[in-house]
């Protein structure tokens, strides 16, 4: 089955807007098997609409349209689709009745334009839209099936995965699919791959490989009869192959696990950062609820500030400068009894674009103090992504990931040492 | 002039890359005066490329293509472009020799793939790269002209700007243009465009409004003879309308002002961040050099370090609760003192999704201590966009912006009263 995107919009031709809908639907239907051959963008114009619905069905045998459902002149999509089956418009009486609702439960008049929505190209389907007020539309015409579907992008989802998904499956008796994300940090994307070959090569499973800096998405698709019950072994498997490196799944992003393990201890944590000037605390207020495990945080950029704020030794700063293991040991301590936590989590290091205290860019220190004893992670030194501002973004958000990991590690007592570094023997505080 | 834009790549429309390269030039183009009337995306299958240019060039003066200009097998818009002009490939011996230069410099060996990227159809010219190895083409066709360039955003935009923008503008005989960006902040779109609509209705005058977060860009292009002169008088006017709302152009972020604004008055800043996290410690150390101007910040999340890190009294917590004016003030004075910086700047509020201490979500206060005296700025209660975690990061986002910006005028000695709400008489410090 071979399926194209027709996406309508002047926004997207004068790059107002980015075209997310044609990607995200590429995805998809990548992820189903379906093979989107071409994508195509117009603007609001009818003869280009009718022009580019009819060429593509010549070529493959369904289009998927975004956009131009909505109620303004300029949304003409509905009228191109009557044209190219050569038919009228019609007031769909169920669609008026649910806008007339919609508009007076927001206590709002209905604008006589608005019933443009309630237009249906005689003979098309309606598709139900549960997010919105513009419906999705199913026309047969003679090349093929068009589903025309709203372009805001919540709406378009919704309709995608409730309705056009399952019908394009069947109509091109693709089997059932399964998905399942796993989300690991701290192993380099060919790494995650190699390791995952052999459940790469099985039958009807496909890997896709999502990084970010520091992170590695994988997305498990299982299609097939019994699809929901293979994908259950297969995550196992990847699971077992990738060992700990796997943090969460989905939607749980590393510092909502992160926040999780502390509340099970009925923990809090504290960070005291230096080249990341605040990014972790900001991860860690991210979520709302956060104040239950995050107690605060400390950003001494300043070297003085590491000394007078978090008692880091003053003879350790002058001899060894402010990027140093020891360093990350000590803001670490410091930081958990200055704001009274049970953990404390801290960073020094180098991102760029100069070297700094005799460290080349990209080496990071990450300390971490429990309430026995704290922990340092020499390093890794980062790989240093290109020059300029965008590698010190890169370098940044890198060490945000690496410290949140080993806090997740350490708060999971799982082994820290053989992944990064030396652990280091108790210490006094020194808050 | 109609242009075709013809983007290659499976990545593409297997959506693992957002088409970004498509909104770059449907923006650029436009600014100039010349319409996209179409764009389309094609994988990489030489036939389709084939079939895809020539189509266009049926309906269009000149295609752009971008992508599929590098060393591997499946890089074939330069086959493609041969094929469709009926010519072969013909390998450039200048184009070889900056290949082989490029790589001996970088120390690494030549691939034998890596001269594919030294072939031309025979009579392309070649456009230089100077950001990349990869060329662009320019191929003359019978239905008109393809430019190919290559995808790498960084390489295709110098390409673009330096070569084919001003041969399109000859060819169109597009009278010269002459562009300019000034930011402004806290103010709303629909008041900036309301305010420059004098500005608009000028002839040969062109305005796009670039919103983010309680930010506005105002992209000012006026085409036309003497273009350049008549941008500066076109600035002007727009400033004079916007008044001290506009804090910088191009690229001078808020940070970077401020920074700047810092140093000039030999002077750093310290911030006391509540619902925002680190947020604005992260934003004053994203740019390189930070360290001279920023000392430092606490990220005082939970009420109680609020008092014993910042020495907000106690007692205005227990009976106001974190979230109040005078709680922004005393945090202000506080973390400039703790962290001896010349300026605190200090933020409270609400992200949600819920309410706090009584208080709305979106609501915020934010206090700026100077060396003198500590001000207080009540609100404004932010609109709160929707609800759920994306509102949550917009109300945040919103939040630094207007901290910053609240600083930047304090350090210019603007009004800051007549804005956004009562300034507070001295106070006395109580770190």
């Amino acid at each position: 089955m071979r399926v194209e995107l027709l996406t309508v919009g002047d926004e997207l031709l004068l790059g107002d807007t980015i075209n997310g809908n044609a990607a995200w639907l590429g995805r998809r239907l990548a992820d189903h098997g379906v093979d989107v051959t071409r994508g195509v963008v117009v603007g609001d114009e009818l003869d280009l609409i009718v022009e580019a619905v009819t060429a593509a069905l010549g070529r493959a045998d369904a289009v998927i349209t975004t956009g131009g459902l909505g109620p303004t002149y300029d949304d003409l999509t509905r009228d191109a689709l009557a044209k190219a089956a050569g038919v009228g418009l019609v007031r769909d009486p169920a669609l008026e009745r649910r806008l007339r609702e919609r508009v007076a439960r927001a206590g709002r008049e209905l604008q006589p334009m608005a019933l443009r929505m309630a237009d249906v190209p005689e003979g098309a389907r309606v598709i139900a839209n549960p997010a919105g007020s513009a419906p999705g539309l199913r026309v047969e015409l003679p090349g093929g099936i068009v589903y025309a579907l709203p372009g805001v992008p919540f709406e378009m989802h919704t309709i995608m995965d409730e309705t056009v998904l399952p019908e394009l499956a069947e109509i091109a008796g693709l089997p059932a699919v399964a998905r399942r994300t796993l989300r690991t940090a701290r192993m380099w994307e060919s790494v995650v791959a190699t390791r995952l070959a052999e459940v790469e090569a099985l039958d009807g499973v496909r890997l896709a490989y999502l990084p970010d800096p520091a992170e590695v998405k994988v997305r498990i698709t299982v299609a097939g009869p019994g699809a929901a019950g293979r994908l259950a072994a297969v995550e196992a498997r990847v699971r077992d192959l990738l060992g700990d490196a796997v943090y969460g799944a989905e939607d749980e992003s590393l510092d909502r696990v992160v926040h999780r393990l502390l509340a099970e201890r009925a923990a809090t944590v504290a960070t005291a950062e230096s080249l990341t000037g605040g990014l972790i605390g900001a991860e860690l207020t991210a979520m709302p609820g956060s104040s239950a495990t995050f107690a605060g945080g400390m950003v001494t950029y300043a070297t003085e500030a590491k000394h007078r704020l978090l008692g880091v030794p003053a003879d350790l700063l002058a001899e060894e400068g402010a990027v140093h293991p020891d360093v990350a040991a000590a803001m670490a301590a410091g930081v958990r009894d200055a704001l009274n936590a049970t953990y404390g989590l801290a960073v020094t290091g180098v991102a760029g674009p100069d070297p700094q205290d005799g460290r080349p860019v990209g080496t990071i220190y990450i300390g971490v103090a429990g309430p026995e004893r704290s922990l340092t992670v020499v390093g890794p030194k980062l790989p240093v992504p290109g020059a300029g501002p965008e590698s010190r973004a890169v370098i940044r958000r890198m060490t945000v990931v690496h410290a949140l990991e080993l806090l997740r590690r350490v708060l999971l007592g799982l082994d820290v040492t053989e992944r990064s570094g030396k652990a280091r023997p108790d210490r006094e505080d020194r808050g």
